[in-house]
């Protein structure tokens, strides 16, 4: 009996190894599968209480057959053509499942703990034929799944380039998705709400136009991606980690609704220069019935997925409210540049002492004095200032190497003078590093300018990334370059600066491990509704998208929506309300928060401005209260610092009533709510600028009726009552 | 009768518009003829002594259609097919001559003092269809011609693309040409000696393998190109002056002789991202009727055509004689790798201390002592180590990206005790950087790593860019790349220190603006006499190839030509005698110049070694007393610092015997020869270690008698006896 059992035991062992292994979330409602298929390809599905949500998809790679594979296969006398191929042909030949639970305090976020727990499984396969093997990781938290590849150092892989990771995700069936195009250099599209079989219709109208950028693929689409299914679930794909590697899109088959990994080629096409050891980023799946869900737990899955923080000591980062000199110049009111006269600069031999000022030039000494009053009479910690350095003549669309060098500003702006009476004011001064995508030049005069900083009392960083990468050849998003992105953050962790990285690759979580990346832009900001526009419910899709993977700099709080009230010659018009914009500061998470408006716009508003002047950056705890991807999402907020509570709702396309629960106060206590919300015949495009604000005393057994107008919303400061 | 001649005058200054503008040397020998051809299209003709150099010749450019163009063009109509036309349509709307006749001082060279005296046409042409236009200026020498363009500040032509130049030497004839096969990545080819209409037909054979190599076309050379036509004319075609711009290779249309210029292009095939005001290199056309006179005067030319001195203390900067440990690692002996036991490394990950060393690292404390004794002990300048920093496991053909930080010593590898060493023996240590081309991680690294120098007594570098170009997809001579090794050249300025750039684009004469930039290598050095052999011509044609643009890293002073003897695995043969050495440190002239054998290869033939102790590396004057290219060389060379001169003679395939005069001698005075010569016996592959050394007293009435062998030469010293 007991030589039975064993042989039982051995054969259920072996049967695992052969027909695979399953692993469940800590709360049991996800389950994945591993398995080889017949043809020996790792094979992964994953089902949400009991429903798919991948279907059996392959995983593995194409490498590209090089020199450095002939070296050694030569030697080997292995089979050259079986080089390319790491996707079939594999044997597991361990298995190891273990269980992770700990729990980490983030230096900012939508909470002040993030809980890390998951089960994990490590497969290791390999590929009998050339001997060569790779671990994949898997783990599966209450949020979905992560998956990376691991490269252990083994003698028959050691540098080799990926022609192309083939990472499937094959859909259970033809879901609604909120989509951008697949792009090798820009995330600034409007979103588009289509069935996964109407991608490749659509995409040519969703590829609208910008500086910079290279789609791949009909049906290419970037990440992270959000989905609804008709049996109501909601799934969403992205990556977390993303380190030394390219970005990934993902590109359908619309007859099967599968994904498989699309990666961004370097200037030669290839996808990847890896040396094992190695760790891919992880790829993640997570799901919910729950919209909300997905957009709360969802980016702390991801952050769960990236190291510990690298920064010892980081009193030095914190939260900013911050106001600019930006708008003016995005909306054409003001000029970037100091000077129109000269057809083209070199910096270092252009004089502009001598130069004819074009009278428009927004950052100069007395102009961004005013923002400083400004931001010290209101309470804002800092103030942006972009053009204030020689270069902005000609920064634009010229592929100019050394285009800025970032130290020198222009005559009118004097930086010591600035620095001093910032510091009288109790105000920060923002530094401003637009690269034009020079990269080289920017590395080039990478520690100069943060020395820079550093020595005129700036300790945050606004970069850009406005235009065709340089070198030509690389993308934005290419390994090279999310590398450099990588180089500068790190760097700048160095000299205790905090950086806000706009057109950089959109995040993936390394925010935990670098927590003085306080920001990126990497999507379709509030600059396009000077631009022509978005779509009135982009900020009720961004949350479920852009967001998974860490803050963005969305920088609201526009009062003026008819843009020709600053710039006659632009007639763009802002898709919002001023209660939708004050909504903003509580449901586009960040820890850098911008009252982007001028200062004209605001003292029309005082009333309205107040709830800016109050929303704090920084939370204790929040609550997803309501959401559904394109039509609505309602947060609320704790204060980090005090008891009190900011809730935000923003709404989509349609006027919408809603009721909130107010049963997140702590009980028993006496409250004053402060309601901003659309008026009643406020509309995002006919009557953006109506809003009524009440005060009301409320507890935790309050309900609030409150009705939202198309592309509008409401905000609401509630401060405990002594 | 005045109207009459007003009307003349007129009209022969029309017609020189119309017809051409001619322009002769200070010496008359040479005339140059501009003009228009019937379509517009810039023309340029030269003849030396009244026989053609270059026939008829267009210039011009292609330039690329792309945005920048367009945001212009259509805002003015412009004819958008008519912009990449830089060719024809073009009409002269001035003409300028000047000359120039000045003297100055070399901070190191063959010679004390260098003579700049051209005639100068500069004409204006202008296309007016698209309202744009350039200059071409031409400089007459008694040497050759100079020509650029240049791109004045204009409306219609601000950033612009190059797609490829189109700047035209024709041939007066199927000219005989010691030729390299134009390569985007590499110089290192032996020549090939044939016919223009053999090149074709011969290339598939010169193209022999290299670690980063890509050819053209298969009728396309690298410059300098050096010629011999049927009529006893000698003509070489190179550049000067290759700054931010791509470096030019020529492609030969072998049905009319003639040669245009092909750019090297960039990641994407762009030949030059360029910003009016801008100045191309200068194209060189350097003749004579005389071989030395192309050898001797056309580096002076080259350098004429640079701008002075930027640096303006140069103090700092010194010829250097030195050894190394190199060669040891170059056979094979030894090796530059501390272990042999890990598949890859990481730096700052891979613990060095805990590897098994492979007993054959040469860069070790111990060895370079004795490196530091033996050039103490004969005067040599200083001691180069390479192999002395982490990361040499797997720097070769891996794309690695951060495979040297230049800091980081290997542990048997004392920098301080070292430092501390070399200095007590008077004696330099010269650094090593090798950036396995990884461009980026190089200049991530810089500044460190020229501190880390200053900090540690090194004064003098040789660095290196061996295999493809990190990022993928440039090449070693795009305009990027010569963007870098400039960089690198000016930085090092910065830091006082000198450079010796090996693998980096051959030079154009830039040491005359940074005299720091001591040396390169930049061809086929001594090192392939290890990797297979050389032709035993090879240093015959250099002088008239590579090195009018600069000096030659070429480390000579091989004493041992069986590479089996110091290491069994490796048969090549150095194909020279030891007399041909010796005479390389007067023939192939060089501020830094290398004994570059193992110190017990010099132990072993003593008397030899003298010549390389006694010669000088910096010269007052030279002489060039018989020349042929591909056939034999031989210079006297007078002590910048003595009266003593020093003479040499590389000699090509076939035993050669010659009357030297030694009327460059001071009259009156006597000297003692020291004559090193090949013994009758000698041959570069039979007998290459047989020598005599013969002392004999001279005057300035004295001839010698002298014989070299095949692949041989002789090395003379001469002092002044009192």
């Amino acid at each position: 009996m007991k030589q039975f059992k064993t042989i039982l035991a051995l054969g259920i062992s072996m049967m695992s190894l052969v027909y695979g292994q399953e692993l469940k979330s800590p709360n049991g409602n996800f389950v994945m599968d591993f398995s080889l298929s017949k043809d020996g390809k790792p094979t992964y599905q994953l089902k949400y209480k009991g429903k798919d949500i991948v279907k059996p998809s392959t995983l593995g790679f194409e490498f590209k057959q090089n020199n450095q594979m002939s070296f050694d296969w030569e030697d080997k006398n292995l089979d050259k053509n079986a080089f390319s191929n790491f996707i079939s042909g594999f044997q597991i030949i361990d298995t190891k499942t273990s269980t992770f639970d700990e729990t980490w305090i983030p230096v900012w976020g939508e909470v002040d703990k993030i809980r890390n727990n998951f089960n994990e499984l490590a497969v290791t396969v390999s590929q009998p034929k050339t001997e060569r093997q790779m671990v994949i990781r898997f783990r599966l938290f209450n949020e979905g799944l992560g998956f990376r590849y691991e490269f252990p150092e083994q003698k028959n892989l050691k540098y080799f380039v990926v022609k192309e990771e083939k990472s499937q995700f094959a859909m259970a069936g033809d879901h609604t998705a909120w989509w951008l195009p697949g792009d090798y250099d820009t995330q600034e599209y409007d979103f588009t709400e289509t069935k996964l079989s109407e991608i490749r219709s659509t995409f040519d109208k969703a590829y609208t136009g910008n500086a910079s950028q290279k789609a791949f693929s009909k049906t290419g689409v970037q990440t992270s991606l959000m989905m609804k299914s008709s049996n109501g679930l909601y799934i969403n794909i992205h990556e977390a980690a993303l380190i030394n590697y390219p970005a990934m899109h993902l590109n359908l088959d619309d007859k099967t609704m599968t994904f498989e990994s699309w990666l961004t080629p370097d200037a030669v096409g290839d996808k990847g220069y890896l040396q094992a050891p190695f760790n891919t980023p992880w790829r993640t799946v997570i799901a919910s019935d729950n919209a909300a869900e997905v957009a709360f737990k969802g980016p702390q899955m991801i952050y769960n997925l990236n190291e510990p923080s690298k920064i010892e000591d980081t009193s030095w980062i914190k939260p900013v409210k911050y106001i600019g000199v930006w708008w003016e110049m995005i909306t054409g009111k003001g000029s970037w540049a100091y000077t129109d006269e000269y057809p083209t600069v070199q910096l270092g031999v252009t004089d502009y002492t001598k130069a004819k000022p074009n009278g428009k030039h927004s950052a100069n000494t007395k102009h961004v004095k005013e923002y400083i009053d400004f931001a010290s009479k209101h309470g804002f910690d800092a103030v942006l200032v972009e053009g204030w350095n020689e270069g902005w003549e000609d920064w634009f669309g010229n592929h100019k190497d050394y285009v800025f060098d970032f130290v020198t500003p222009y005559p009118d702006f004097d930086v010591k003078e600035l620095h001093s009476y910032a510091k009288s004011k109790g105000v920060e001064l923002m530094m401003h590093h637009e690269t034009s995508s020079s990269v080289r030049n920017y590395e080039r005069h990478l520690e100069k300018a943060y020395q820079f900083m550093k020595d005129n009392g700036y300790n945050s960083l606004k970069s850009g990334y406005v235009g065709d990468i340089v070198p030509r050849g690389e993308f934005h998003y290419s390994q090279n370059i999310i590398n450099h992105y990588q180089y500068a953050i790190e760097k700048a962790a160095e000299y205790k600066i905090m950086v806000n990285a706009h057109e950089a690759v959109r995040p993936t979580g390394v925010a935990r491990t670098w927590p003085n990346l306080i920001g990126n832009e990497s999507a379709r900001g509030t600059e396009y509704q000077a631009f022509g526009g978005s779509k009135p419910n982009h900020v009720t899709v961004l949350p479920f998208t852009r967001l998974l993977g860490g803050p963005m700099d969305y920088t609201p709080g526009i009062f003026e929506m008819d843009i020709k009230k600053l710039n006659p010659n632009n007639h763009s018009h802002v898709n919002s309300t001023i209660a939708n914009q004050l909504a903003l500061y509580v449901t586009m998470y960040s820890p850098l928060q911008m009252a982007a408006d001028i200062i004209e716009n605001y003292e029309r508003f005082p009333d309205a401005f107040q709830f800016i002047k109050d929303v704090p950056v920084d939370w204790k705890d929040s609550k997803y209260l309501e959401a559904e991807p394109g039509r609505y999402l309602t947060i609320a907020r704790q204060d980090k610092n005090s008891n009190d509570w900011f809730l935000g709702n923003v709404n989509g396309d349609n006027s919408r009533s809603t009721k909130i629960k107010l049963d997140f106060l702590e009980k028993g206590k006496k409250y004053e709510a402060t309601i901003y919300a659309d008026a009643k015949d406020a509309h995002y495009k006919n009557n953006p600028q109506a809003y009524t604000i009440e005060k009301k005393k409320v507890t935790s057994k309050t309900i609030l009726d409150l009705t939202s107008a198309s592309g509008g919303g409401f905000a609401i400061s509630i401060k405990e009552v002594k």
